[in-house]
């Protein structure tokens, strides 16, 4: 027997298995088992007749291309669309900043492979979006964490933090962020801040990875559109590598999300995408690009705002009746998660194995941390389970936490 | 304004173009131009009929998974569909042993990431697939060029490569063949040579990586299906890496490919896509699932053969006609490409810039080598053009030659 070991690169020994897909595939072994783990939107919000109609039409045999390779950079009709898509975020952009990737992973993919060499330091929120870990650790990049406090990070932290590093020798290329309803933590980075860490990233020469899933899906009881303007939209020194998804919007199984970065990135960025997979999905993007033009998208954002912030209020009520004195958490403004913090004494990691048992899965909130911690937080996603296996899932959850309370454990 | 070269990590700075993506380009910014350059299928071919009822069905909102996110080796069924494709390759293979690509593309990138060092050493054919080049070239790997007969690879050359680049004290990982209708030469590896492959990769310790686009589109006049058995159908050792895909004869714009690999390797090709995609398209893994479970597939197969073999009847014939006197090449024995050799004096580049000129492209040699040589080859793609229009594009080409063959010039 050959030991593949030996062959082996120092990325393949070293790859970084992801938390949340581990997870998943729990999900599959356990019957009846309730997910509060993988970001999963709801699929009775995807836009069913508009795709099955989309689809019959694209498919009818006239044009060629619907199925043929197609520019790397991506579908140029559904780039215009996209440069619409940021003027309604207050980013002005064109085609030559732009490039279709498959899924907003692979957004992180280019990123760590274009700029990062082994050693290179990404400076990432604590905690941080567990998929960002593991693309930029898959290029022996240098992950360092900076606190957060209730309005995203700590900028005093940030410049320490980044200062420390740079008199270390390590060279500080990147500062990765969510500012619009983290994941895990559905906080909102404050305008002001905004504003601050690009005038920090011009001052300390650093360039900003702004990765934007969920503004979208803001709730209006706490959240305002206003409040979610990325970075982007103040980006007058080409700072600001911004990446967004329709995964979260339309359906993720089309894997379709875009990069918007100074042209001269994101020519990098399509020259190694060549190598990677040649283009995204060629029928995807034409489907995603009709729903645009077909104003979908806008028709059914309302709605899923409404929805996921429903799916939210139902958790809440839950988890404040099921395990109110136990578990507290900041109310998520938006996005499809709650991070809740365990009591003094518990662990997310040993909580988890009991919760397997009662059939809950969450994840641990240790795997959103590059420095270790994270020990007493735990991530519950409320977006994809009914409301009715909402409150079976906490009930769970209350049952798995019930023998650590006991005082006499 | 910043320099981003600055940010550029040492993969960022030394991407590889690829020459064939270049030529895309082209096609659409030149009017009525003739592309014999990339290997595009004709989409004549597309089972559209077919692939509109499956959309339809699959998207009748009841099936919510049909659009979520999914498992990132692979939509399971479709896993075991593409064990049944395998066993009539001849090739035993199991679900462990399999993952679905966002093309060959990704399995090329996956191969080099998780088994490429920078330095290591790919042994490839004098010439060889480009998209390969650009994927080994990426990761840093050393590619080292290994001479050709009629029947593929020269054995008594690789084995001298192999031990000289040894000698020289560099890692030689492995072999990198398209043993079916070679891209660009159109060749076919002899099934004798076939073993002794595998016994050579045995002996020197060195993996083969088997990328099989191409041999479902023999041509029966000149090849069998026999002759297109894989290296993996006799890879008792578990020594080959085989990728194959669904582009070429389905549709390539649902970027469908798969890997059959060794568990252990097959394992770590499932985290490193992790961080690079999560996972290929589901809703085009359940489209290919279902043509295949429909038997779409073999229904189309031998319509395909016949198709692209009628296409290389025309292209010789013009050829012939036009340049008979000029043009040499082998006949090609399945798959889409037709490899010229140009009379001594001439160069496959200067003779682009000319053709292109007369609005009929191509890829000049020099692309699939990784020694500098080639200037004299050119590679002619006839898959894609209509028969008129493959007609055309021959008599424009010989317009292009006719200057560079007067005497005076």
């Amino acid at each position: 027997m050959i030991n593949y070991d030996t062959f082996l690169s120092t990325t393949g020994r070293q790859l970084h298995e992801s938390a949340i897909r581990k997870m998943g595939t729990l999900g599959v072994r356990i019957p009846g088992l309730v997910s509060f783990a993988a970001g999963f939107p709801d699929p009775v919000t995807f836009p069913w007749d508009d795709l099955r109609e989309i689809s019959s039409e694209l498919l009818d045999g006239r044009d060629g291309t619907v199925l043929q390779y197609g520019a790397t950079r991506g579908y140029a009709p559904l780039l215009e669309s996209i440069v619409e898509v940021m003027a309604k975020r207050n980013v002005r952009t064109t085609p030559e900043e732009l490039i279709i990737t498959t899924g907003s992973q692979q957004g992180l993919d280019l990123v760590g492979r274009v700029l990062l060499d082994p050693g290179d330091v990404v400076l990432v929120e604590l905690p941080t979006y567990t998929g960002a870990i593991s693309a930029f650790t898959n290029v022996q990049a240098h992950l360092v964490g900076v606190a957060q406090d209730a309005d995203g990070i700590d900028l005093d932290d940030l410049d320490r933090v980044c200062q420390r590093e740079r008199t270390a020798g390590r060279r500080v290329k990147l500062l990765y962020l969510v500012p619009n309803f983290q994941n895990p933590t559905g906080s909102l980075l404050s305008l002001a801040k905004r504003l601050q860490l690009i005038e920090w990233a011009e001052r300390r020469n650093v360039l900003i990875v702004e990765d934007d899933p969920y503004g979208v899906l803001y709730f209006d009881d706490v959240a305002t559109e206003a409040e979610t303007r990325p970075l982007k939209a103040d980006d007058a020194g080409g700072r600001v590598v911004y990446l967004s998804t329709f995964s979260k919007t339309l359906a993720p199984g089309y894997r379709m999300a875009w990069v918007t970065a100074p042209a001269p990135l994101t020519a990098r960025f399509e020259l190694a995408k060549q190598s990677m997979d040649l283009s995204s999905g060629i029928f995807d993007q034409r489907v995603v690009h009709q729903a645009l033009r077909r104003g979908v998208l806008e028709r059914i954002a309302p709605r899923l705002r409404e929805l996921y912030r429903s799916k939210r209020d139902v958790m809440e009520t839950a988890l404040r009746g099921e395990l109110g004195s136990v578990l507290t958490w900041p109310d998520p403004k938006g996005g499809f998660f709650l991070w809740a913090e365990l009591p003094s004494g518990l662990d997310g990691d040993a909580l988890l194995a009991r919760a397997i048992e009662e059939r809950v899965i969450f994840v641990a909130g240790s795997a959103f941390y590059v420095d270790g911690t994270g020990q007493r937080r735990i991530r519950l996603s409320f977006s994809h389970p009914s409301p009715e296996r909402l409150q079976e899932g906490v009930r769970r959850l209350a049952a798995a936490l019930k023998p650590a309370l006991t005082p006499s454990r």
